[in-house]
């Protein structure tokens, strides 16, 4: 079974595969989804994931139902063997079974409670679906991680430098109103591990990735201090909680971590979005040339696309 | 007009022939839908409902649009003559006119308030449908039947056993955290009723099903003994209020009517879902080779094909 | 770009284009849209919106996508240059860019908020959206102007009686339960003006519409007498806030403003729904055969499908 919910179970041939298919046939039309039909269930908001799959599975040709969890849907319990006395009216083991009934691919956006880290550590609602599905599951931003963002992430550089092998690339704190999830940055730090890139991770102290996405990671730097951003080829900007203060507001002495075009030097910009502006990066890095937000984003579209594509054993 | 809103309104022909469909074109893709607009609307949560249609009208080349009222849509007055000064900014005599024009077919969904019994009995908004509708109705769950479920379920008792007549077949009462409504009881016990089922009754005192169900429920037994499972062809496990204590969670002494594997003996597994894991049923029952459950949720798929044929008088 | 906003910024000969090319093309289904893709965007309710244009989408063999900020997407920023440490995590100019990577057209619901008739009367969201998208933008109801509803509203008109020049056509307040946004007045009135209708606005004291727009109205008269009401070929009936006591419930003392169908006399009867039975309108006129309201909405589902032609260059 193909299913998609963490790029570091593939191995780098197949993330290329799907990088030159997806650069290969963007815009293309086809009927490769015809008779088939994806759910994309959102336990949490979302703007360019819910869209651009939609847009995706219509250009091959397919059927997208949308559910939202909790709200229209029934809310869904993950634990096992608990007596379901609480809010949650069903199991995602009835879901998941159900529902792999009616649809070819399960996607799932399920974000972290960011109260335990332990427990969102584990990943529990996408490893519940893994569980009981059975037909593909692709994970469109669980607690732990966004394939389909670090996709895009690197077919974006790939499409700018003409390779990722070798590539200065810094993963940029930025602070933020709240504690946000560390999917977007262990995912993009993994890929961009994975495609040969010369990863920084730039961060106030205390804001690392999880151990079990450090681990994977060996041999690249941790730095303190801004500084370095300029000497980067690529500067992916991104806040994340503090793993020593788990889901706590960022304090407010990091508020001048803001991503300014100085910071920025000549490097290309990128950021999963939503951004807030003027408080994670200004406006001026948002309307600059080296803005390549916008195309990252597109990118979704585009490699989503054969991500489908890969998981139904059609790529 | 062909509304499908209650079984007891069709003879057993045409449920019949409405089966028989179902079974011959599972999996059947078709455009035989390709001119025409489905509208499923909401007045509450729906996981099966919801996917099963959307999926369904796609593979018969339709179009559907899902409206959540109250939410996203406006909220529906759909008592007679009233002073439109509340909450409810729309009423059903202009909505359902309206949607008319933009669809073949209307699919409705709305539960009881369970606060006033001779209120849900009368079943009120599904028959403000009925009556302003200029196209066909389909029930989705209204206060008092749920059809396209119980024709899933007598779908699900065809196939494992091959016939419906004279299957020794019990509605097993469940313990709930609150209280149900009576809709997929009521539907199942008149359909199955209607197919030539032997039905049994299996519930605590005073856990009865509506007068005008009962009525039309001739000979079947009210037993309030569980040792009768063990003796039944097919358990159907649901929840459902009380009608002497309208709308009050069920008392804590009914607990022990959860479900076993011990009570259900031989006989098969059916439930609607969602089902409250060992609240209702324990998880061995659920993971056990006789839980039909998921044939019985992916049946809801086939079946609602051939009644949305049957409403646009397609077959 | 052809952006589709406001009516008054286009010529007669245009909207008469769009109102004739829908009145031959009702009920004709094409694969005009075959490769494109609408995004519905809702910052607020809908049941005739949505399901129009995705039912009218669907006949044109495009794909609609339907979003709810702030409900399932996030909430959206409209302002320049804010430090974005509120509640809204994402802005408009990088949505709207994101947005116009996947779709093809961007149409746009957002009411005003009626607590500042300044910040209301600039329109913000919607000319938020006609600054960023790189593709065409379409109105479902801004805080100024329901530019679809009022070529629906024509497209009536025309139908009933042949033309629209010289007819006598009434704009009538009507009571409420709450101040109501006046875009469906505000472009009622400005397209029956361009359309050669002779607009009476029948409403009491202070209920005028907005500066900007009366003075787009010249020579129409305002008249504070239901009596006039009789003389009319159509009334078009619908509530708006007073702009004296911007955003307050209409007083009681307005309650006898209902419309019946003695005022009414032998004129036709528009609304463009939700209406609030026996608040604005009693039941007797909207069971009358003098109600157009159901004929009107479903001409949304007619010009609409020209709209979007009109938008993407394609008539």
């Amino acid at each position: 079974m193909r299913h998609f919910i963490d790029t570091s179970e593939y191995d780098r041939a197949t993330l290329e595969h799907i990088l030159t298919h997806a650069l290969a046939h963007r815009g293309v039309r086809s009927q490769a989804l015809a008779r088939r039909a994806v759910a994309l269930i959102f336990f949490d908001s979302s703007l360019r994931t819910r869209t651009s799959f939609a847009v995706g599975i219509a250009q091959l040709g397919g059927t997208c139902v949308t559910l939202e969890v909790g709200r229209g849907a029934w809310n869904l319990e993950y634990l096992e063997g608990v007596v379901m006395d609480g809010d949650k009216p069903e199991h995602v083991a009835d879901a998941a079974r159900v529902l792999s009934r009616y649809f070819d691919v399960l996607a799932i956006r399920c974000f972290p409670s960011l109260k335990r880290a332990d427990e969102d550590h584990a990943d529990p609602v996408i490893e519940a679906f893994r569980r009981y599905a059975t037909v593909p599951v692709i994970n469109l931003e669980s607690a732990l991680y966004h394939p389909c963002q670090a996709m895009a992430d690197m077919l974006t550089i790939r499409e700018r430098f003409g390779r990722t092998d070798g590539l200065r690339v810094a993963l940029a704190w930025t602070p933020h109103v709240k504690a946000l999830p560390t999917a977007v940055p262990n995912s993009f730090a993994l890929a961009a591990t994975q495609l040969g890139c010369r990863l920084t991770i730039v961060a106030p102290p205390g804001f690392l990735l999880p151990d079990k996405v450090m681990a994977r990671l060996p041999g690249v730097d941790v730095i303190h201090d801004q500084a370095v951003l300029a000497d980067q080829d690529v500067v992916y900007a991104k806040s994340w909680t503090s793993l020593e203060d788990y889901g706590a507001s960022p304090p407010a002495c990091y508020r001048d971590w803001i991503l300014t075009p100085e910071k920025l030097g000549r490097a290309r910009f990128l950021h999963c979005l939503p951004v807030r502006r003027n408080v994670e990066v200004t406006d001026a890095v948002l309307e600059s040339i080296q803005n390549d937000a916008y195309d990252e984003a597109e990118h979704r579209l585009h490699v989503q696309k054969s991500i489908l594509l890969h998981c139904l054993n059609i790529i």
